[in-house]
């Protein structure tokens, strides 16, 4: 294993005091808890807007703490969640009286640790309400989730739910909109190469010398299947093809995520985008908007996501508000 | 090798062609001369500014297309200098009687197809100027250069130019900053892993399983080194040194960019910038802002590079100005 580290042990506190010190006009750390907040906590009138999960998506989810986007991102370590006094902690930092909200990818352990958090907080007088995001339609359960995995679609509903913050909503109001927008975001992932993890110097799955995994998990849980790698454009149909037919209807207009899952080349990512708009304009699928990067990584994985979500002229303009974030 | 690609020999077309269709909003491309420009173009009374290169270091340089940096990228087949026609068109696009201000990194093919370009646009009656960017300090001549290779820095030298050309700047008063500014752009880079050239399937040069070499070019060129892999602190000063070292004083104001070769995770990249920020702080070296990401790749080669960019105050206020551009 080549990996530009340090200490093993030291992996994300050094992560996440080299994201501070390139965005000190934005972000604080609390190290002990890894927890990554905007300096201007807490914004009055404000609903706080928190996030987390296992550490080794980034961007994902420190990348997205700023104006506009998330209050917090609570980093657990490497694909581990955070422990509930991690999330209570950020709970409080985010809370400016007016409620937090929480956004958690489906996975028993953040599912857990989140829930336990709003308790401990609601204790002490914290109103907290959440949402689970399970867009991936690959598998209905899987290695470590009861319920469809929470993948690279759940940046939608930062951004969604972080335009509504700001603009001064109730958690109520942003609890509303949470349930409308998961119901409508699907994805599906593939890989070419499990990612290497910095800890045990091993790659996180098999897979042979010719072949991919479709519908692959954000941690190299299995997925549908193994087979050879096919085209760019073959792979880009099947997976639309099984988020397409997870809609009951597909009237209406559309966001398209052409995610990485970290080692892919934006030359690879451009080319799957080539095949999908023109095949989900013949499909008459009316995409409004594409958003094409590394949004939700799987450390050095090869390989992509699609997401779709429907969307309506509120949302829309929801989605494509500035912000000012840490990514990048 | 296993890429997620169609046919060899449609690379780069479906690539400006995904990338056009992930923005229809904002650019347009000719696909036979493989150029992505502003939907907007000829702009009134704005000089026009154009740069490119050798496909295979997205988002360089068609990811910078947009208001408030290029009005142009010209790409050429993957780490192969695009034709003097290429560029030719390209300047034709761009020019609205303000002239044609081109930066091209130091690459001889580069240069010498840029140069011609400007010739035979020149008989059309058309300015043109230029300027050389040679920020890697790593060696002095190289596999493909008479000098210094032109890197990452490269970016820096879009950002100012953009901003100036956005604001109605002449074709003389960019020449001078060009000539100013790249003197104080110094660059250095690493690599653990080479890149996989897709049309050839093979690996653009050979790295023995434990070592990394320092200050390889973005084609894979040989550095200055081949020696085993260190940690992310003494690699970085390592090439901080070297950089430092280029510089006649060390007085003013700096921006630093951390940039990633393609595989490399953000996860590296912040632990690399961790070290950098405390190691730069203690030479009392002035960092004003860090730019940190992808911004000139080797496709999925694994690496990092540094660059500085020495500062003053009329410059910071144009690196620091908002783009709408195509990246992301």
């Amino acid at each position: 294993m080549k990996k530009i580290i340090n200490d093993k042990d030291k992996i994300i506190s050094q992560m996440l005091n080299g994201l501070q010190k390139a965005n000190e006009d934005k972000v604080k750390i609390n190290e002990e808890l890894k927890i990554v907040y905007r300096k201007d906590l807490p914004i009055k009138g404000k609903v706080g807007l928190i996030s987390g999960g296992g550490s080794g998506h980034e961007p994902a989810h420190a990348g997205y703490v700023g104006d506009g986007m998330l209050d917090c991102a609570i980093c657990g370590e490497i694909f581990t969640s955070p422990t509930p006094d991690q999330v209570l902690e950020a709970i409080k930092l985010a809370d400016s009286g007016e409620g937090v909200f929480m956004v958690i990818k489906n996975y028993t352990g953040d599912v857990m640790n989140f829930e336990m958090a709003k308790d401990m907080a609601e204790m002490e007088g914290i109103n907290v309400d959440y949402i689970i995001v399970n867009d991936d339609v690959a598998v209905e359960d899987s290695t470590y989730t009861t319920g469809r995995r929470g993948i690279a679609g759940t940046i939608f509903v930062h951004k969604v739910l972080g335009a509504m913050a700001r603009s001064g909503k109730s958690l109520e109001e942003m609890k509303a909109m949470a349930e409308k927008i998961v119901k409508n975001i699907k994805s599906m992932g593939m890989a070419t190469k499990a990612c290497i993890n910095p800890i045990s110097g091993k790659e996180s799955f098999d897979l042979s010398e010719d072949d991919m995994e479709i519908g692959v998990g954000i941690h190299g849980e299995p997925g549908v299947k193994q087979e050879k790698i096919k085209t760019a454009d073959e792979i880009s149909k099947e997976l639309l093809d099984h988020i397409l037919g997870d809609y009951e209807n597909l009237d209406g207009d559309f966001v398209l995520m052409v995610n990485g899952m970290g080692q892919t080349t934006e030359m690879e990512l451009f080319i799957v985008n080539n095949f999908a708009s023109d095949y989900l304009k013949e499909r008459n699928i009316n995409i409004k908007k594409t958003f094409l990067g590394n949004f939700m990584t799987s450390m050095d994985m090869a390989g992509f996501s699609l997401t779709l979500f429907k969307v309506d002229e509120e949302i829309l303009k929801l989605l494509e508000e500035n912000v000012d974030i840490v990514r990048g």
